[in-house]
């Protein structure tokens, strides 16, 4: 059972089904917020409709409503004011089980093809949605164009992809017939239908309201579910575009819109009230450990794919490219102001210092070249302020504060605030660098989420990395790094790696950062530490999110 | 990178990877006990290897032995008597731990190859495994050689097959390479190693102490994981007998054999100490739903793959075929004394009768009908004794005796003693049959393991379907059952499977009866319900057994 959706997007799901088996480079959305490739007036367009929707109501027609509810700060300091429905749990939940039916109806095939029909009408609002992005989260304009857009909108096909590949291994029947000696087989006729588990609901992040909200969102659409968004209470208007145009893209397939709802909680009781709601049978959280646990401990009868924090690390044995390694580090250090779940958060040096291509380096000179690296990489205005973006939480900048102000260690590098031309009142603040002993593990070995590294002196490299290793396998990280020219040394933290379960990242000095991944080649998180119990993507994201349901009957 | 005994068994393989596309009749064992199959001194070897355990220490060779420990019970009254070492928990973990680094290393086809050799060695054991399954747990000879071990190792080929299709089709390696406009690509190379969580554990249960172990078994080998299996106290030997010849498979081929080993727990306290062992990432079970709920509570840190208790019910709603439909209930019902975790239990009957082949029948003549099929196929002692083999507990014991008190319903049936020629000790009793209302909840919508059956009179056909999804929805069933001759009675319930995700067998009448799964073809359990929260064998049941853990560097 095909359906035209599928086979309009079926040359690009082939390529995408290529792209999972090998994981070389590939993407289907392009990442240059470009007029050549997204039109003309695309990006006016978009930043029309962005302001658009500033200081109005955010209609999206959904069951239950009960009155509208706002109030998003932006880190840039406009005035957003944008109210949204809020709408009664037991009605979004009751209308998607509904929805459900006919989405089951139209097949794996259908669901894919809308499912990617969708993607393609996300990707035509790039502009609109990286503007909503920015303005919400505080990432710089690149960043949030392409993490809040193309690159978000990949990982979301990526985990459509996973799930077609699952699915289109079930058969829909098959003939069973077994021999009975010299007597007539049995035979029976089987049939195999895929149905979703319940309704899901994504848990939307304060940074990524979208690259973190597509994985789980398509996985659980894609396999039969329906979802409710409840985006984070700052971050609502990326998930509030994205409903909007998936509902439109179901009522224009003749499909129940209540199959995709966002809800916005006015009450922390709301959010409790859904998640652990009898019909919410699969939760994608990306946020805190408090909240995360919280879910894993009273959403039993979801599956709780989560994604919390952690504290990466990398390990600085040696290099062969000191300048070069020294610019990758304060440019990760500086991307949005390290408030990426990816960002290296300690960096692990032996005491004796590293050998280098320019000369054996102390530890007290890595600190200092590292710092002034960082320094120089944010002097130009125009660089630090696309680089940087701003601050998305005062609970962050506060922490900027408490690290700058000595308590966690010596303060290599000091932040400063930043006055942005653009916009007069956003919340801009460069890097904090602190040096401290490995004992100090109260200071960092604990996420301090923001730009706030710790350079912290380790006996030896062995001593690394097995910190590195008792780092990742106690506190969790999605990723690490090592800089070493000998093989012996990558080789143990290769081995290292496998058995605290991260992504290592080796000799990064051009332009490819530790606390980057691409999809359909990079995993996102390995799903077997504590910072996430789930990756994006792989046959486990998405297996579990449909079962099977045989009917036999002799013929 | 592949492994000689991958290649030895590719064909196999490749077979297996065919059969759970298309799901029709496969299997790799051949489930007639036959010395034309099996060898001319199969059986006879198989009986002495068998009685050659009993009274003796069964050596296992394992690390942290303190002690023996046995005292199972057969149900057919023989003296068992063997010892089985008792070792530490925190010794058999940290040497599963050891061993899975060799493991690891051996690569996905490596492992896959050696589970295969594993399960192609049990099937040269089949007969001694088959006699160790009938003295522990009751089964008829039959029964115990086919699902103890042909059809069991199926269900664990099923398994190392979808572990071997998840991991293969996680690429090794990748070149990454980016295109950057006019300048030169960015190139990366990276590796994708795969990982198992870590030490599984696989809690036995005491009727089927081969068929509901293997498939977490060799899921988790499989994927790269060491394993421990704790047998259910009375059916320790056919555990021991599987542990023992895979230790020697893995030693053959220069690997620790630690990878697997048994922990016979003399006291409650030490399985509680095992499954909650923070080394300890899996955990599969099939039993109570008292200690499967306990296991889903307080054992978080690992992933629970539990079958717990259900209400298996059928609608009886019409059929052409009177006399085959109750010859085929009356099988069913016989089967290992409804010993089966697919025995139905509720058949669910309209007050005003069934339109029949041989004319309408009220609902107390299909009472009585159904109590004189099963009756008249059990007269034939040699057929009673072969079909209904023993009764596995005192506990099933008693409950048949409340049972046939009338308590719980109106005895249609009685339950009685028979006496078995060939063991003159063993526990035999005829199933007993109970005719209630549909308001008697607390008769029939709890599982009363053993042969109890109530035929259950419901208002209508259309309430018969009700109630089936809901005592499906809220108590679980791994099977329901269907006979109409009318396709919309048929529709109606197909539909409320879909809901309450169970299996569903519609007008079984001659060989194929709706407690029997066959490996590669029925999935058995959807995982959907309070039944069973996973499926043999589906992606799900592999795929978050391991992770993937990959490193980058430049090229």
């Amino acid at each position: 059972m095909s359906h035209p959706l599928f086979e309009k997007h079926r040359a690009t799901l082939d390529n995408a089904l290529q792209a999972i088996q090998t994981r070389g480079y590939w993407s289907a959305y392009n990442e240059m917020p470009s007029p050549k490739v997204y039109g003309a007036t695309a990006p006016e367009d978009g930043k029309r409709a962005f302001d658009a929707l500033l200081g109005q109501q955010f209609e999206l027609g959904q069951p239950g409503q009960t009155g509208w509810h706002g109030g998003e700060q932006s880190p840039f300091g406009i005035e957003m004011n944008v109210q949204y429905p809020v709408c009664e749990v037991e009605a979004l939940i009751s209308a998607g089980e509904k929805a459900m039916v006919g989405w089951q109806a139209v097949g794996a095939a259908g669901r894919t093809g809308i499912c990617m029909e969708m993607l393609e009408r996300l990707n035509q609002q790039s502009f609109e949605i990286a503007h909503a992005v920015m303005m919400t989260t505080g990432q710089g304009w690149m960043m949030a164009f392409q993490a809040g857009a193309p690159h978000a909108q990949d990982r979301g096909l990526e985990a459509v992809t996973y799930a077609w590949r699952e699915q289109s291994a079930v058969p829909a029947q098959a003939m069973w017939e077994k021999p009975q000696g010299k007597n007539p087989p049995l035979v029976m006729q089987k049939n195999f239908e895929i149905v979703g588990r319940g309704v899901g609901v994504v848990v939307g992040c304060g940074t990524f309201p979208t690259w973190n909200t597509y994985p789980g969102l398509f996985a659980a659409l894609a396999t039969g579910n329906a979802v409710i968004i409840k985006p984070h209470s700052n971050a609502i208007l990326p998930a509030a575009i994205t409903v909007r145009t998936l509902r439109a893209v179901l009522t224009e397939n003749g499909l129940n819109p209540d199959l995709v709802t966002l809800c916005v909680a006015a009450q922390r009781e709301t959010t409790r009230q859904l998640v652990t709601h009898s019909g919410v049978k699969s939760i994608d959280f990306t946020g805190s450990n408090v909240f995360g646990q919280w879910l894993i401990d009273h959403c039993r009868q979801a599956q709780v794919y989560a994604e919390l924090a952690g504290v990466n690390n990398i390990v600085i044995e040696s290099t062969d490219a000191y300048q070069a390694m020294l610019g990758n580090l304060a440019f990760t250090l500086s991307l949005y102001s390290g408030q990426m779940c990816t960002t290296s958060q300690a960096l692990l040096v032996p005491a004796a210092g590293i050998d280098t291509d320019v000369g054996h380096k102390s530890y007290d000179e890595v600190c200092a070249d590292l710092a002034q690296a960082v320094e120089r990489f944010l002097s130009k205005p125009e660089v630090a302020h696309a680089v940087l973006g701003a601050i998305q939480s005062n609970d962050t900048a506060e922490r900027i504060d408490i690290a700058s102000s000595g308590s966690l260690g010596t303060v290599v590098l000091a932040s400063t605030p930043l006055e942005n031309p653009d916009f007069p009142k956003a919340r801009v603040r460069t890097p904090v660098l602190l040096a401290c002993d490995a004992e100090d593990e109260k200071a960092y070995m604990e996420e301090r989420f923001g730009p706030i590294s710790f350079i912290v002196k380790v006996a030896s490299a062995e001593a690394a990395i097995a910190l590195s290793e008792r780092i990742t396998r106690t506190h969790g990280a999605l990723t690490v790094g090592i800089y070493s020219t000998r093989p012996e040394v990558i080789d143990a933290m290769t081995a290292a790696t496998w058995r605290s379960k991260v992504a290592l990242s080796i000799n990064l000095t051009s332009g490819v950062f530790v606390n980057q991944s691409a999809a359909f080649s990079d995993y996102h998180g390995t799903g077997g530490n504590p910072s996430a119990n789930a990756s994006y993507s792989d046959s486990a994201f998405v297996a579990n999110r449909f079962r099977v349901v045989q009917r036999r009957r002799h013929v």
